[in-house]
C-alpha cells in the first residue's frame, strides 16, 4: 500500500476499504503510513485502527502526530488510549507533548497511574528511570509453579513483558525467573528454588547508555531497576534499550563528526537548528587551524626559494589527518565496545607505533618514488619520505592517545575524531616538513 | 572478584574456592574471567563451571579460547557440551575454529544435528540464514491453548526462545502466536484463533543487517526465516539481532575513518593486518591530494607575489572538510535509520543549501572582520570571506550528495564519509580561493 493511495482512499471517506487495509497491517507500518496525514483526516484514519493495535500504533507515532491526535480525541477516545498505552510510552508521550495536552491527559488517567507517571517524569534525562516501566510480573518464593503461571495469566496481559519474572520480598528483588524455566519446570516445584539468585540490576540513576550496554551483553531479555533503597522500582526492556543504542550511535557520529548531536531525525530539525548545531564546532576548527596558516607564513622564505614546496602541504596535511583519524576512530569504537580500557594506554600506543611504522614506510616509499621519477630530485623525494614517515607516526600517536586522555578527564571520547585531530595533526605535519625541508635544502 | 586474584587460585589449585566463585557468577562474566587462562589452566577452571551454565560460558568465550578447550576436551565432554550448546553458536564456533577440530566437532554430534549444521554452514556469509537457529517452537493451528502450553513444556527446553511460536500446516508459516497471548487466553481456545496471520518474515539469503534492523524497528524479539519455496526453516532471535547491530555499526564507522573493516576486536588483530586494513585508502588518498597541490603549483604566481595568500590555505581547507564531512555523516546516519530515502535527494539539496548560507555566512563574518583587524586589509578580507562562503556551500552540497549517488549505484554510503569527502572538497576549496583571490588581487 503506497502513502498516496492511502491518503486519496482516506480523502474519498472510503472507511471500508481503508478499515481493511489497515487490518492487515502491523503498528509500526500503520504509523509510518499515518506519517503524512493532517488534522481531521488523521483523526479519521486513527479511529479505523483495529482496536487491538490502536495504542502500538499510537506510541509508535511521531510527537507532531500524537499532539495532532490527543487534540482532536473526545475525553472517552483519551482515556481508552492512555488504559491501553504502556506506562513508559505514557511518559514517553508526556516528555514531548505542549503543557495544554500535558495537563489534559494527567486529568484523564486516574489517581494511581498519575502518581506513577509523575514518578517516572522526575528521574533525570538519559537515566535508566527515565527509560523504565513500573509494569513487571511480580512473584513470591513460596508460590508454586502452577501459582506462579496463575498469576502471570490473570496480571500478565498489563504487563509490558512477563518473559521475565520478578520474585520480591517485602519489595526486596531476591530472584528471577523466566517463563520459560517455569513452563518447563514441574508443577509443585516453588519458585524460589529455580529462581536464579544471581542478579544484575541498575540503579534508577544509572546512565541508560549503560543499562543498555549491559542488557546487550548479557543478552538479558530484561533488566531490574532498584532505587537508593534497593527496592525494585521498575524494568528496562530490550526493545527499549534497542532504541537507546541506536540513539546514542547517532549521538556518538554526530560528535565524531563535529556536530552538537540533536534527538530529531534529519528532516525534524530546522535548517536554523542545523546551523546552529554545526557552527559552533567549525568556527573552534577554523581559528585552530590559522595555526598551521602562520607556520606556513614563518617558512615564507622557503617557499618563496622552492616554490614546489607548497604543491606537498596538502597531501602531507590530509595524510595526517587520515592517519590520525584512523587511529582515533577505532580507539573510540575499542573504548565504546569495552574493547580497550584506560590502562591499555602503553599497549595501544606500542600498537599504533609499529603500525605506524608499517603503513609509514610504505606510503614514504610509494610517494618518494614518485617523486624521483617526476621530479629526478633526490633531495625532493628524501624530504617528502622523511615528512610522511614523520607524520603518520606522529598523527597515528595523536589520534591514539587523545581518545584515551578524553575518557581519562570524563570527556566523551567520541570529541577527539577526524575534525579535531585533522587540525592538530596538521600543525605538526607542516611543521616537521618545513623543518626537514629548510634543513635538506639548507634554506 | 579480579582476574589476577583468580590466576592465583587456579594456580594454587583451590579447586573449592574457584567452584564458590564461579557459582555465583553469570556465563558472560565468567568467560570474561577466563579470558587470560592458558591451557591446562583454562581446562581445569572450565570443568569446574557449574553444569547448567557451562555451554553458555562456552558459547561466550573468544574463538582462541574456544580452540585451545575444544583441543583439550575428551570425547564425552565434547559431545556432552556440543549436545548443551545451542544449534547457531555451534555453527559459529566451527566457523572460527581450525579444520581438524571441525572434523572432530562433526564426528561428536549425531547424524541429525550434523545434517542442521552443514545446512547452515552452507548459508552464505552475512544472510539471514547464517545467524539462524533451526531450534524454535512449532504448533498446529487446531491445537487447543492447553496443548499448546503442553508443547511448549515438553519441547521447549532444548528451544532458542519461547516466546514467540510459529504456527505451521504442512511446514508453511500460516501464523504467529506469542506465549503472552497462550497465557493470558482461555484454556479452550483454538491456536488458529488467537494467532496472527499477519507475519513479518525474511528469506534465508536476506542480509542480515537488513534482518536485524527490521526486528529492531518491529520491536520482535524472533522473525521467522522462510526458504526459496516459502517454508519455514529457522528463526533469528533478538540478541543476536543486537549482535549484528553492533558489528554493522563498528564496520560503518571502520569505513567512515578509511579502514577495511575486520570482525576482529582491536587487540586481537595483528599489527600486519591493522597495517594491511590501514594502507590502501591511505595510498588513494593520497594520491588524490596531489590534486590539489598541483593547483598550488599553478598558481605559483600568485602566493609569490603575495605570500601571505598561502597561509589562508590550511583554514580553507580544514573548514571545507569539516562542512563536508557534517553533512555526509549525517546523511549516511539518515540513510542507515531510513529516516531519509533516495528520492529526497533534492529536498536534501535544498535544505543543506539553506543551512550553508546561515554557515556560511557566519564564518566568513567571523574571519572576515579578524584579517581586517590582523592585516588591515579589505581586499583580503573579501577574498577570504567570499571564498569561505563559496567554500561551505560546495563542501556541503558535495557531501550532502554523494552518499546519495553511493547509495543509488548499491554502494556502501559510509565510504563518502570524511576522508574522500576532505580529498575532494580541498581541490575544490583552493580552486576557488585562488581563482577569487587572482582576480581581486589582479595578478
Amino acid at each position: 500500500m503506497t502513502r498516496e493511495i492511502f491518503l486519496k482512499l482516506i480523502q474519498a471517506r472510503e472507511f471500508k476499504a481503508v478499515q481493511s487495509v489497515l487490518n492487515v497491517m502491523n503498528p509500526v507500518d500503520i504509523a509510518a503510513l499515518l506519517e503524512d496525514l493532517e488534522g481531521t483526516d488523521l483523526a479519521l484514519a486513527f479511529r479505523l485502527i483495529p482496536k487491538d493495535r490502536a495504542a502500538e500504533t499510537f506510541s509508535e507515532m511521531r510527537p507532531s502526530r500524537q499532539a495532532c491526535l490527543v487534540e482532536r480525541f473526545t475525553d472517552t477516545e483519551l482515556k481508552a488510549l492512555l488504559d491501553a498505552l504502556f506506562l513508559d510510552d505514557t511518559v514517553d508521550l508526556l516528555e514531548e507533548l505542549p503543557a495544554n495536552l500535558v495537563t489534559r491527559i494527567l486529568a484523564a488517567v486516574d489517581k494511581d497511574k498519575r502518581a506513577q507517571i509523575n514518578t517516572l517524569l522526575g528521574y533525570p534525562e538519559d537515566s535508566a528511570g527515565s527509560i523504565m516501566t513500573t509494569e513487571y510480573v511480580r512473584l513470591k518464593p513460596d508460590m508454586t509453579v502452577v501459582q506462579a503461571i496463575d498469576q502471570i495469566r490473570k496480571t500478565g496481559i498489563h504487563k509490558q513483558t512477563i518473559y521475565t519474572c520478578y520474585v520480591l520480598e517485602a519489595r526486596q528483588l531476591v530472584g528471577i525467573v523466566s517463563a520459560k524455566d517455569l513452563l518447563t519446570a514441574d508443577d509443585a516445584v516453588r519458585v524460589g528454588d529455580i529462581m536464579t539468585r544471581r542478579i544484575v540490576s541498575v540503579n534508577t540513576t544509572a546512565d541508560r547508555e549503560d543499562v543498555a550496554k549491559l542488557l546487550s551483553k548479557y543478552g538479558f531479555l530484561a533488566l531490574p531497576v532498584l532505587d537508593a533503597q534497593g527496592y525494585m522500582v521498575g524494568i528496562v526492556t530490550i526493545d527499549d534499550a534497542v532504541d537507546v543504542l541506536e540513539a546514542e550511535t547517532t549521538e556518538d557520529l554526530s560528535i565524531m563528526a563535529a556536530v552538537n548531536p540533536s534527538e530529531k531525525p534529519y528532516f525534524e530539525s530546522s535548517v536554523w537548528d542545523h546551523a546552529k548545531n554545526r557552527i559552533v564546532w567549525l568556527l573552534v576548527l577554523m581559528f585552530s587551524a590559522i595555526a598551521t596558516g602562520s607556520i606556513l607564513t614563518y617558512y615564507e622564505n622557503a617557499f618563496q626559494a622552492i616554490p614546489l614546496l607548497v604543491s606537498f602541504v596538502p597531501m602531507l596535511m590530509d595524510t595526517g589527518g587520515n592517519c590520525g583519524s584512523q587511529s582515533s576512530t577505532l580507539i573510540i569504537r575499542g573504548l565504546a565496545l569495552e574493547e580497550i580500557r584506560l590502562t591499555d594506554i602503553f599497549r595501544v600506543m606500542f600498537k599504533e607505533l609499529r603500525i605506524a611504522l608499517l603503513v609509514g614506510f610504505t606510503l614514504a616509499a610509494a610517494n618518494g618514488l614518485r617523486i624521483l621519477i617526476t621530479y629526478r630530485s633526490v633531495k625532493m623525494a628524501f624530504v617528502i619520505a622523511l615528512s610522511l614517515m614523520a607524520t603518520v607516526i606522529i598523527s597515528k600517536l595523536i589520534g591514539c592517545t587523545l581518545p584515551l586522555l578524553a575518557k581519562k578527564v570524563r570527556l566523551d571520547p567520541a570529541i577527539m575524531a577526524a575534525p579535531l585531530i585533522t587540525t592538530l595533526v596538521d600543525t605538526c605535519s607542516v611543521m616537521i616538513y618545513f623543518a626537514i625541508a629548510t634543513r635538506v635544502f639548507g634554506l
